[in-house]
């Protein structure tokens, strides 16, 4: 009530509903706030033994108390999964009806079709979440050395404002970061009572709420819902993010402030464990784009998967972009963005904010080492490219040394050496706690000498023989 | 207010704190209610162009704003970290007075302490952070063929029953789960309002709430609390235990349900990502017991490491009693609980409920296939163990077999395989639901055969060879 909502109780359900149904209509007349009916029940109602008891939630009832319940409802406890026939011939009632009710709507949309062909063809694309043609070429490409280099977040507003003017079922906002996370939409207001056109949520302070307003508006179809807020504060949303992955829901997630490099606003703000708590979660892909088009190649891939929830991490600060970088490379998840002449000595692998420094450690290593680097932007789109493609990009007997300013864990698979996270970061300038951390250009350069001083006198271990197992059964199958 | 709180507002507090005082003297005389004033203020008050804006909370005021800032507070705009006379006088005072009523209270402590010694060294102990002498002989420990296979949450129940009576400072609850998590403590009640020195709280379904209550009763000192749900909703509080990790407080954490055998309450309520999202965060340890044993080690740990939060998972199905667990070997994070005559062909590493079906396997593939078995409770405390210990548990270059009925993530650094779950699960009979994933011995048989036959051809990556690299700077001494 204190929140503004019509509220009713209702004491008792279980000796007839008239109650209930005037409730309803009392809250049918309620047009200007929600309703919401509070119907006190018993826990069990019925069972001789168990009505009101907390053991009537977490078990079975057990054969006599089923029988008693049964009784006590006028049913016969003899007889189970038994349906009466006044019962049948309700529901009987209820499909023809329904079915009616939907003939009649299938005629109605028939009609509009004819009165309305380019409407009714817009509504049906929607709903099933089909994209208008040539959208992705409303992204925008950069070109190193000609654009000015931007934090990815930046590139994210570009891209968003890109296809929202030809993407009307984008809607969404941000956890009160809209100025931090730069996803306001410049072709539409704020959705609010007096402007329901609008398209762009003020979800204020309330992490999970957000996550669940968008899985909402997913499930109800037609739309492609996205949220932001700071990478780390998917702490508050990730049981909200975990239903989107097990319900198969597209929802976009742009989550900026990505790392260490945030800077003052230190340990409570910087994320460590995030990319791998998310990347470790089914059915969902973790983005952390290193420039604007691999930035480009994460809306894309978001909305070509309107199956899987798609998070995309964007730095706070400036990064350069990459000579090498195409959105079509960094769809395949991770690409070769510096290559050396002949067979490298050493791998360079990173993401987002880190593959810059790497680029910097390639040319001062090269050519006295042949370095490679590569950018891989999605550990699980790369991971569903062919095993041919993955081995040209890390061919695994190459000792091959990761940069993500993030838990090394996850990182085994791909490198054999990790500069990495092992700690909870510190407050201070960005560029300050990435260097304090090692993520600058000169202890790459070290580390990779390091390395490489290390593997000649022992055997590499070859990560490409790591052998994956085919589970006994298909779940989705089944 | 709808909460039964005692609310004040107060509109101003830029002209004199008179109002403040008043409820503040308002609020004191209200013993019956927690209090909350609401303070009306102006972000950025004072600042000639930015008081009211958002811009004032999330960039610094530049130097022009930061002078009329200061002129409009009646200070000299040309001084910087400048202190006037009068205010460090009156926290010159304000520091006097402290040191005054701090002497009084060691004085009283003093007294208090030749009074009541026992009392007063108990207290010492208790915000020291020391654990009475002898405590963890009250631990149970488990003989197998002897003592009757449980679930680990049960054994979970025997660990906290047998410390609690002897320990005061462990005080704490459930999210609504106590009959499942089976965290009720014996030799205490609730804590209420009319039963104060109850030590169970019984915090609802309400799993932020609970971590962050927990995380509070930590910082006070003098208590060790612990919390408990269902493992899966760690998505609920995870934000909540990064604070336990980061402000370094021991909380204990009994997560039971925690894994696809808890069966029937199907893919919302079975973890997989949750282990590898906790791994992955610094500053914590994640127990995954394999029976009594080993559950009673993992609370050991957690009561020996109060700076480091502990997350003890339990099954919720019965494990079999280990023939070669002991509390000493867990406590080293790892340990190999079946060997074989000779080197092993093979070695199978599990968690928790899958470490029983490993051994069975073993019996199945020994003596033509030389096997060792290695539970794996906790992979923080392995990695804490000197090298030497790590390879003579794990070699690295023997095919190696990881059995966890969780993500995959994080494995590739001890195995070349891994039987895990790489979908969300589904609902049905806890063992069907684990067969039909691959947890079944059979399987694990026909993997373990498989691998083998895998490296008759490959040579084996040696998971010992990884480099692990030196940070350039140790965050806990700058």
């Amino acid at each position: 009530e204190s929140y503004g909502w019509h509220v009713q109780t209702v004491d008792d359900v279980a000796h007839g509903l008239d109650d209930l149904r005037k409730a309803v209509t009392n809250a049918q007349a309620v047009t200007d706030k929600p309703s919401i009916i509070k119907i006190r029940t018993a826990i069990g109602y019925g069972s001789p033994s168990k009505e009101g008891l907390k053991s009537a939630h977490g078990s079975p009832l057990g054969e006599d108390d089923l029988a008693g319940a049964k009784t006590n409802y006028g049913l016969d406890p003899t007889k189970s999964f038994f349906v009466d026939t006044d019962v049948q011939d309700y529901f009987g009632q209820v499909r023809s009806k329904s079915e009616t009710k939907h003939q009649e709507w299938q005629e109605l949309f028939k009609k509009y079709t004819a009165a309305h062909p380019d409407k009714a063809a817009e509504l049906n694309r929607r709903f099933r979440m089909e994209l208008p043609e040539g959208i992705f070429d409303k992204l925008p490409t950069y070109k190193a050395g000609v654009d000015k280099d931007l934090a990815t977040r930046k590139h994210s507003e570009q891209c968003i404002n890109a296809l929202a003017p030809e993407l009307p079922e984008l809607m969404g906002g941000s956890a009160d970061l809209t100025p931090s996370n730069l996803t306001a939409l410049k072709c539409s207001g704020d959705y609010q009572k007096d402007t329901p056109l609008g398209r762009y949520l003020r979800f204020g302070v309330r992490e999970h709420g957000m996550t669940a307003v968008c899985n909402g508006i997913f499930a109800y179809g037609g739309y492609r819902p996205f949220c932001a807020t700071f990478l780390t504060f998917v702490g508050y949303c990730v049981g909200a993010i975990r239903i989107s992955a097990l319900s198969q829901f597209g929802v976009l997630f742009i989550m900026t402030h990505d790392s260490i490099g945030l800077g003052e606003d230190g340990p409570t703000h910087q994320p460590i464990e995030t990319l791998e708590s998310l990347r470790s979660m089914p059915n969902i892909h973790v983005f952390r784009p290193a420039d604007g088009n691999e930035t480009a190649a994460a809306y894309q891939s978001a909305l070509q998967n309107p199956a899987t929830p798609t998070v995309v991490c964007c730095s706070r600060s400036t990064v350069p972009s990459l000579e090498a970088s195409t959105r079509d490379k960094a769809l395949r998840g991770a690409y070769t963005c510096i290559e050396c002449d002949g067979t490298p000595q050493v791998i360079l692998i990173a993401t987002g904010s880190e593959v810059g420094p790497c680029v910097e450690a390639a040319k001062v290593l090269s050519p006295s080492i042949a370095v490679r680097v590569v950018s891989m932007p999605c550990q699980e789109v790369f991971l569903e490219q062919s095993v041919d493609y993955q081995k040209s990009v890390l061919p695994g007997d190459i000792p091959t040394l990761s940069v993500e300013a993030s838990s090394p864990h996850g990182w085994h698979r791909f490198s054999h050496a990790q500069i990495a996270m092992n700690t909870f970061g510190r407050s201070g300038k960005g560029s300050d706690v990435f260097d304090f951390f090692g993520f600058g250009v000169d202890n790459i350069v070290k580390q990779a000498k390091h390395m490489l001083e290390f593997y000649k006198d022992t055997p590499v271990p070859n990560l490409s023989s790591f052998l994956t197992l085919v589970p006994p059964n298909d779940p989705t199958k089944h």
